[in-house]
């Protein structure tokens, strides 16, 4: 199938939106997702630019029956090992079921190592569900380690209250 | 004993840089440690800044035997969640050994955890060894959700040869 990789463009937010969405139903927490297609708007196309896109898009005669020709995504930023410097870190990657199995994950995932390469980054990480083999898999055979097996790291957060109390804990300055 | 918290400057990284590698050998891989203080002050302080920093700071009388008066910082930068929004992430938090159990952890965090808010913020976010209890701990008993064991996400990483065959098969534009 013909599938073209992009970055993506203010407009594209709302599709966006939508797979943000898809993606987590298929996590199992789709009552997590707070974030509007105007915050995606603000966060990645405004003055403070939060993550940069890439979309998969397929030619008119492909497009699904609900009528999208953007059918996939990987959304991606930048963080800052003390130890190599430069990674670039997806946050999401995913395609819709029905376009599945025609290397746009993959086109996708190649896509962002090479905006990482040319930006001098020495890694490029994400996250995975421990269920979710399909995706463990398809990284795993392209070569990645899991940290969290291999070094033991696991993944912390602070939010809500917790977060409210130590900020209003910080010293004065 | 009196301290102060401060955001870093340029001049400071080649203290932090000594306070990485410290760190690094307390987690058991000094070799892993590529970075120099030039790249420090490029990455941080230069025209791209990958992250932000805080530093501890000890008044002239207390300072260390090896004349340091900078004994701990806070390394941090943006993260996006396409959940959430904005989420700050904590890469390296440090305290020189001999200055320990003086608040001065709980004072780099907390300050972080305010920067976060003030930046709307909805998480703080960092990674722990699983063998580093007494962070685990530390962590632990000021609310931090363990996201590895509630919800399983592991950690993964392509680096080397592996990147660079990923890199090297992206579709053209």
């Amino acid at each position: 199938m013909d599938f073209k990789i992009r970055a993506a463009i203010k407009e594209d937010c709302k599709e966006i939106q939508r797979m943000i969405m898809e993606l987590a139903i298929y996590e199992k927490m789709p009552e997590q997702v707070k974030i509007s297609h105007e915050e995606l708007e603000r966060d990645g196309f405004g003055q403070n630019s939060y993550f940069e896109c890439l979309v998969a898009e397929v030619p008119e005669e492909h497009k699904y029956k609900a009528g999208h020709t953007v059918v996939g995504y990987s959304l991606y930023f930048y963080k800052y090992s003390t130890w190599k410097g430069c990674v670039i870190h997806i946050e999401d990657l995913y395609v819709m079921q029905e376009f599945r199995g025609n290397g746009i994950g993959k086109a996708l995932l190649s896509k962002v190592a090479e905006v990482g390469k040319k930006k001098q980054c020495q890694r490029l990480e994400l996250n995975v569900l421990d269920w979710n083999k399909p995706s463990r898999d398809f990284y795993a055979a392209k070569g990645a380690v899991d940290l969290t097996e291999s070094e033991g790291w696991h993944a912390l957060r602070f939010h809500g209250q917790s977060l409210d109390n130590l900020a209003n804990e910080a010293p004065e300055d």
